[in-house]
Order: structure tokens, then sequence, then C-alpha cells
């Protein structure tokens, strides 16, 4: 495995433009910065990395139930989170050559390092990181209104209709998956911070003294659904903050870290947030949010454990972690050949199985289509290729990590067989084409890295 | 069947805050206009629209594939696609009173509809409909952004990336599901239209000269996808645009209709677009957009026919047809009863199979939960209750449209049977309980509605 460090996350850019993942948003009008679109790779890919959140965290659960809230609302939310406040960084402009600059990311807090200007710095002022916009036809403060920062403040609004409307007590979680926006004023790597990005937040609402409990379930539980999902165990970690890092209110907090090219970075957060937020809009909103236990006669605001994390850079992690560039032997030239794979889980794998007729005549189109059919007819995501030689057509799907190959040829005609070739060991069974819907099952249900 | 029109809505919005369909967003701080949050039942609903319109224009086909872009965007995509120029409604202020109005919605053109003052009208002005805000830490007109008004522009800026990443060529398509922002002055009609929404759109590209074939494709299967999810085809109708109504560069747009409780009203457009998005983007960004086919060796700019379907609205579309007022005998009184169902179909109700254990007791709960995992595992959406009368449990799942209800009683302790009560007829059936998991399969293939 010859794997050089310094261009990796060039090469794997490289294969997600050229192979439909991910592509520079707006690319023919020259890009336009940190902004990214997923192609029909990626769409597919990210797709997966949801519906296995959702499954895990919803639909295979009874204690945590699904909201989906609105990217705009009321103004009033952002002052009762905190958010108007408190949610800004601190900026410095450099009076020479204007430039702008995070006061924290400054190495000499004296020197412009643009234009080299020694002492020219501005006061630090803050800026807040909600884009603003304006609803309705005024274009006045009594219509600003703010694009979501995070999507947790829709389920603590939420509350009391939750708690009205579905049979659910203490504990309980409400879970969602939507847009967020921050105006970064660096963002980069590029998908893991984007100024628009995707979250899976769920806040877990729990009896005042369980928070030590359901904080260490929920951190074992959100780091073991990355490794079930094939993500290396050995490049995961769990970082707890220092004091220091945490929010005022907040008595714990660690993330999920995955070892990125550029070192560790955070994936996901599992925080203790107290009785916080449901106080603050209880007090902001002028309503009672706390919640009576008919059982005990008890009557308390429930704290809240929140495992939040991010759509596109677990999409992006799955991405890194899948990907290897192998050196193989090449039987026909002698030499050896770099074979690109990516290794996906097959619940994350954008294409579950390829299905390829050996060559476009003897009927072989037909009986491929067939398969690709019962396949999907189970749900299998499939993908019908039917040009160029059959080695390429395996490197193809290697390179963007489909686990099985299918494979119509004279055989199948005359004993009713088929090719399976799997995409990790590159060896070929023959099992017969009736067979091929429960023995693809049992693959992916069988699925280990290797 | 008593369903007196007047207040038909009213009941409807009342059910879905009631049992966690729908919240006015910011519920709390005294709502948000025109803007709403789906609950527990919503989503799952939304959901399921969704992942029935993938499968039905991605996933099943060969043809089209997803895409996924951000709605944040390079300024230029809407100067060529003409949304900067032309994206507005006429306003008139009203000198007297300050009112804005809608030109266009005016009964009167010369007495504002809010103070009565005459001839106090300012001369109609533009009001671009699409949100602007700023991106980066400085607010000047060079980092002003736009959130999308429609998916669609996306897909065809990416249009070159597809061609160049997937193995595709015309006829083919690329589909998104995604969120735009339209600044509209007069929202309404509950979740129908508001100034978020999420679109479902679809641009086919294809040969110049195929328009007409496409176009009738197009209308014909996606009248028959509502069809096929259970609307009633007596409320939906085509409607062809008068050519007043379309846009310059169209030759034919075609609207599914459902007749709502106020009248007919707009579901989805299918409409010819020529080859003018592609066109424009060709000469805003300077990039050759045409597609060369290699078969015929010519190169030509694809034409586009769009489906084009919104998500809340077609949500809204199956709650509304779904949703029934029956009178019914009640045997305990004698008299008779209104039950409140929603007959989705399978596919598209947030909770398939509801499971019961008759009593808390002898062992049924854990019975019951041990059925629950067995129809989760192949994808059944369940929901478990033990809690009130047996009755009462039916109701409630009538009234969010679980069409089976499984319940466990003395009788599947001592002989393993358990019941399937029918949400549309009512019925119950007694069948084994090793046989429930392959009978709901079955069910739901086969459900019709009554």
């Amino acid at each position: 495995m010859a794997k050089p460090a310094p261009d990796l996350m060039e090469r794997i850019v490289s294969l997600c433009k050229r192979r439909g993942f991910v592509f520079q948003s707006s690319d023919i009008y020259g890009g336009f910065s940190s902004c990214y679109d997923y192609g029909p790779l990626g769409v597919e890919l990210k797709r997966n990395v949801k519906d296995a959140w959702w499954q895990s965290m919803v639909t295979g659960r009874d204690d945590i139930v699904g909201l989906d809230s609105a990217i705009i609302q009321h103004p009033e939310v952002w002052k009762s989170s905190g958010h108007l406040e408190g949610f800004h960084d601190m900026m410095v402009d450099c009076k020479e050559c204007k430039g702008r600059f995070r006061e924290d990311h400054l190495e000499d807090r004296n020197k412009c390092p643009n234009c080299g200007a020694e002492g020219m710095f501005t006061e630090a002022r803050a800026f807040n990181l909600m884009f603003k916009t304006f609803a309705g036809p005024v274009e006045s403060t009594a219509s600003a209104v703010f694009l979501r920062p995070e999507t947790a403040q829709g389920i603590f609004t939420n509350f009391l209709n939750v708690v009205n409307s579905s049979r659910v007590k203490p504990p309980f979680g409400i879970a969602q998956i939507g847009k967020s926006f921050r105006n970064e004023i660096t963002p980069g790597n590029f998908v893991f911070r984007t100024r628009e990005f995707e979250q899976m937040e769920m806040e877990y609402f729990i009896p005042p003294g369980e928070d030590d409990k359901w904080y260490e379930y929920w951190i074992q539980q959100r780091f073991d659904w990355y490794v079930g999902l094939g993500v290396r165990p050995e490049k995961l970690r769990k970082r707890a903050h220092a004091d220091d890092e945490l929010a005022h209110y907040s008595t714990g907090c660690t993330d999920v870290e995955y070892r990125f090219p550029w070192g560790f970075d955070e994936l996901e957060g599992i925080a203790k947030r107290g009785c916080f937020d449901l106080t603050q809009h209880s007090k902001g909103a002028g309503k009672d949010l706390s919640f009576f236990d008919e059982a005990t006669k008890e009557r308390y605001i429930p704290h809240v454990v929140e495992p939040a994390a991010g759509c596109d850079r677990t999409a992006m992690t799955f991405l890194v972690d899948a990907y290897e560039e192998e050196v193989i032997p090449n039987e026909k030239t002698g030499k050896e050949d770099v074979r690109t794979v990516l290794r996906f889980h097959p619940k994350i794998a954008p294409i579950t199985v390829a299905v390829f007729p050996l060559v476009k005549k003897e009927g072989m189109p037909d009986k491929a289509r067939e398969i690709v059919a019962a396949l999907q007819d189970v749900g299998l995501r499939t993908f019908y290729d039917e040009k160029g030689a059959i080695g390429r057509r395996y490197r193809r799907q290697d390179e963007v990590g489909t686990p099985w190959c299918v494979t119509v040829d004279g055989d199948t005609l005359a004993d009713g067989t088929v090719t399976v070739r799997d995409r990790d060991s590159m060896t070929q069974e023959r099992i017969a084409a009736d067979e091929i819907v429960g023995s693809l099952k049992q693959r992916v249900a069988d699925w280990k890295r290797g």
C-alpha cells in the first residue's frame, strides 16, 4: 500500500468530482467558495447516512420520535436560545490593507498576516454567525429573520407540542435531520466545514439526576454507530471537553473524533445541557415547559443530553475511511497496478450490486435486466452497465465502492448460473441465478471489514 | 357520511396539531406566520412522500440520476436563470395607511382594501421574491447571495458535471428533492403555500424534436403516481395552461390539480422548457453545455421536460384526500358515533402496523414486543401501545391512518394466534402469530381503496 499523505485529500476530492460524489457548487461560474453539490453517487451516499441514522435513532426505537421544523423561525427563538447575543466570532480589521481576521486565529496579535503591517488592527468586534434575511414585503427590522444555526432549537420550541400530541414521557427523545447555516469566517477542508450544512441532532429529555447515566449511554451508542457502519475503530476516539471548553450551562461534553488526513477532528458532540434550553424558552415565551409525571406526581423541567452530528462530515468520514489505493499484480503485463477502492459498508455504499452482461448479445442484456428488477424488488440499490471490457467495469465499481458485481455470461444461458464478484477479495463465485437475491441479502447481512 | 364543507380544513388542521402531524412554527412564541413544523407523524408522512417519489423517479429507473445541490449558490446563477430580473410581484403602497398590496390581487385598482382611501396608491413597483442575505464577514453587495427560489437551477448548473461523471445520454433525467424559498406576499391555505417549502423536481434532457412525446409521457406518469398512492382519481385533473399563462420560452405546461376544499389547485406542473435554461447558463457562464452524441455524431443543446412537484402540498393532498368522518353504530349505546379515519395508502401511512397487548399482564406485553421487533426487521413502521381500552386504541390509530392493528390477547398465549384488525373494514381476523409478518407484507401489497 502506497499512500503518500500530503495529497491524499486532493486525490479523494478528485475522485469525488470524477465519479459524481461531490462537485464544487456553481462550478460553471468558477465555483462558489466552500459550497458543494452532491452528485448522483453522493446523494445516495448521503441518503444512506441519513437513513441509517434515522433507523438507529427513531424508527428502530420506541423512545424517540422524529420532527422536521422550519429553517426560518420566529426571531424571538434566537433571543431566548442565546444565539442573538452570544453566537459570534471576534473579528479585527487591518487599517492598512482592510483585511478582516478572526482574532483567535491570529498567530501574532500585533501583525497583519496579509500585509505585514504592525499595530494596525482595530479593536476586536463581535461578528454574529447567523445569516440574516427579511421575510415579508417590507425590509425593516420588524421583519428581520435568521436562518437557523442549528436544528436543536426547533426541537425545544416544539417540546410542548410533542408531549401533548404523542404518548411520550421522560426518558424520551426528539430527533431531527435538516439544513443549518452559519456564516463561518473560515470554512474549509472540503465538505467538513461549510456555511450551509446538514445536521442530525437528537435531544433526549430525562428526569433531573439521570444526566450522567444517559450521557455515558449516548457517548457509547454514538461511537458504536460509526463502528457498526464500518468505520475503523482505531481511527475513532472519544475526547471529553476540558472545563474551559464548555458552555456555561453545560456540565459535560464529549466529542467523537475521527483521524482525518489533517489530524483528529470532531464528528459529533454529545453534551449534557441540563435544563438550560427549556428554561430559557420558558422564560422567553412565558410558557410552562415543565413535565408532570402522573406516576410519581412530580413536576419538573426535564434535563437534556444531546448527540449532535453533522451529516456532511459523516458522509465525508465514510468516504475518507473507505478510500484505499492497493498495489496488485497485473497478470497480463507482469507488472503492478494501483487499484483504487472504496471499502464502504454495504449499507453505506451508493450502489449495492452492479449487474453486467458479459457482452451485448445472445440475450445476456435481457437476462441481466431481469436480475436488476429482482434485486430492486427487495430494495437493493442496483446499477446496470453493458459498456466496455469486463475488467474495466469491475474497476469502475471498485472505485465507487460497490460491494458486489453480478455478471451474466455464456454459462448463464446454458446452465442458469451467474458469477458474483466480491469488491474486497476480488474473487468470483458461480451461483445459480435464481439464488442471487437470497445470496446477496445474506452477503449484506454478513459483511465485515477484511 | 356527514362532511360539511365550510370548516373541513379547520378540522383537518386541528387533527394535524392534536395528533402531531403539523404544528404552527414557533408556537410557544405566538406562532410565526405561514411557517409550519412537522411533528412525529408528519415527519414520517413527509419521508414516505419523498421516498415514494425518489423510488419512482430515481432508484426504480435506469434513466434518471439524483442530485443534491446547495441552497446558496453563486449569484450569477440567478442572473442567467432570469430570476434576478424577472422573478417578482408588482406591489403598490397606500399613501394613506401605508398598507402594501399585490397589484394583481386588488379588486378595485383605485381603492385601498385596508383603509378605504381612494386614489392614494403609489405607482406599482417590482418586488423580487428571492430572499437575500450576505455570505462572508462583510455586508456589501459583493457578498449578497440569495436563497434559491427553486431546485431546478442547481440541476442545470450541474448538467456538465453529471454528463462527465455518469454514463448518461439523452433521454435522461436529473432529479432533486430540497428546500426552496420564496418571499410570497400572500402565503396561505395551511402548508399549501408557504415561504419556505420543499420541492421534488426532475429535469428530463432529451434530443430536440422529442419534446411532445416526453411531455405527454411525463404528464401521464405523474398523474398515475398520485393515483397509485391512493389519491381518488375523481379529485384529480390535468389542466393545460393557456398561451398567456406560459413563460415566453415555454411551448406547453400542464398542471396536475387536486380539488381541495377551496377548489382545484396546482399539485405539480409538467413543463416543456425547450433549450432555454441550458442556453442561458451557457451564455452566462461562457461554457459549452451542448451534448455530443457519439452514435449519431450530432452535437446539440438538449431540450428539457420538467415535472416539478411540491412535497408539502403533496403530503397535504394525501392528508386531505384520506380524511373521512364516518357515522357508525355504537353497539353499547345503541346510538351513532362519528369515526374520524385517515384512509392512507399503506406506503404513505406514518405507521403501518400498531401492536397492542390486550392487557398489561400475563406476558402479553413481551409477546407484543416480540412481534414489533419481527415487523421492524422487515422494514414495516410499527407503533407499540399498551395504554387504555382496546376500542379507544383502535380509534386512535384510525385517526392517524394506521392500516392494521395487531392485538395479543389470552388466546395468543394459549394457541399462538393474534387478531389483525383492518382500519377500513373494521373487521378482525385471527391468524397464527408466526404468520403475521408474511400476512402483513401481503396486505400492504394487496391494499386497494375500498
